[in-house]
């Protein structure tokens, strides 16, 4: 018998950034982060429409910058588009003709802050529904333990990210090579069976979904929650976000 | 129709001490703190068994310091009693022979944190399911917004403190005059409704409890999820915990 086969590795959940520094995975981790609503699923997109690399940024100012430097920049606060941007965060706005071949620039309230909070691990993947199966693939061939950061909401727990953290932790331990290790795993494992079966009457109680709704920003929603609509794994290594799967 | 029976109070629930700086909640709230195992069950035991009043202290050299002035002290560190203590913080030590018309220092590893972390609050209830019902009355007559607060594991999301504050949630809920406010209460609701059925059989999965069974301190784990054995309900008003049942 292989030794290597028998090896489990764990899936801790990290329901806010706020609680990263608090996580009992201590070495050789890859984290998952995970913003539904909608860094991640957002990133997805823009690399399934061929985006070459995404350098993300942790400021409005910065991205500013840049953006007078001749860059593609994606910015947002709140929710809304801030006005010398060329994006918002909206996924649909991320079409083919506009960011193929192309470098984007983004800056996101939430997404952002969970990168800083997790720089010290060396691999960030970013995970959505969009890209569920692809991304969980990928996990099983890296062999070591995976902890999902979850964005949440200005560092408050979140519905959509917690399921999504649930999901995920679910099809990687039908892998066998993976253990749930904390109890934030094995909630969010309960949350996605009472939600998998009825996702967009679930994720109506969320209260993220009414502050987008509010903002008229809800047609992403559907899309949001679809799985597998791409084979994209982006993955940030410190410095910029690219296309895993296209690069390995 | 009376204006005043129509006010609306939000339920806000806190998963961790480290997330209690963004609670929502701003104003007119009453803090429920819950450490299930096993700060709040001990505490609300020892008013069952007749305790005057409880101080509660934030470190073991404090506690020690009281104990040389001839306080009755309860104080452990990881589920384990100090040597210098009377106590750890087992519920069924505090019998009532030993500690009937006493003051007693209490001193503990996550209830002593969330306490500290909370005190910008004017009042904080003590939760368990042994004074569930009990303490669900005395929220509604306070005619208050009510923010759940677990006290965790090392800062970290557990999972008895969470189903206890979804099981608190539903019973405020029940009363028309509350709203959960926020996605952690909703979650607290779903996980509530998974664990009702079956109390024991759920929190068989709870890492902590596995961490107590490790320590051969699991004996209190039947006793700290049964419902109602009490009418106490505990309040820290920032000097002292006394039982506000008796006391108003």
């Amino acid at each position: 018998m292989n030794r290597g086969e028998d090896l489990i590795h764990t899936v801790e959940v990290c329901f806010t950034p706020k609680l990263y520094p608090e996580i009992l995975t201590k070495e050789n981790f890859i984290v998952v982060l995970v913003d539904i609503l909608r860094a991640t699923t957002t990133i997805c997109t823009a690399f399934e429409n061929g985006v070459k690399k995404i350098i993300p940024v942790s400021s409005p100012d910065e991205a500013r910058e840049l953006k007078t430097q001749g860059f593609l920049v994606a910015s947002e606060q709140d929710g809304k588009k801030l006005d010398f941007a060329d994006f918002g965060n909206s996924a649909f706005s991320f079409t083919r003709d506009k960011i193929e071949g192309k470098t984007l620039v983004y800056c996101t309230t939430n997404g952002t802050r969970a990168l800083e909070m997790a720089k010290d691990a060396k691999t960030i993947a970013m995970g959505a529904f969009i890209n569920i199966t692809a991304l969980t693939k990928w996990l099983v061939r890296q062999n070591k333990n995976v902890v999902i950061l979850c964005s949440g909401w200005k560092n408050k727990f979140c519905l959509e990210d917690s399921i999504f953290a649930g999901a995920l932790t679910e099809a990687l331990l039908a892998n066998n090579g993976f253990t749930a290790c904390c109890d934030s795993a094995e909630a969010a494992l309960d949350l996605w069976s009472l939600a998998k079966d009825d996702l967009p009457g679930y994720i109506e109680k969320a209260a993220h979904r009414h502050r987008l709704k509010k903002l008229g920003l809800d047609e992403v929603i559907p899309y949001s929650f679809t799985p597998d609509l791409t084979g994209v794994v982006p993955v940030y290594n410190g410095k910029e976000i690219l296309n895993y799967t296209m690069n390995e």
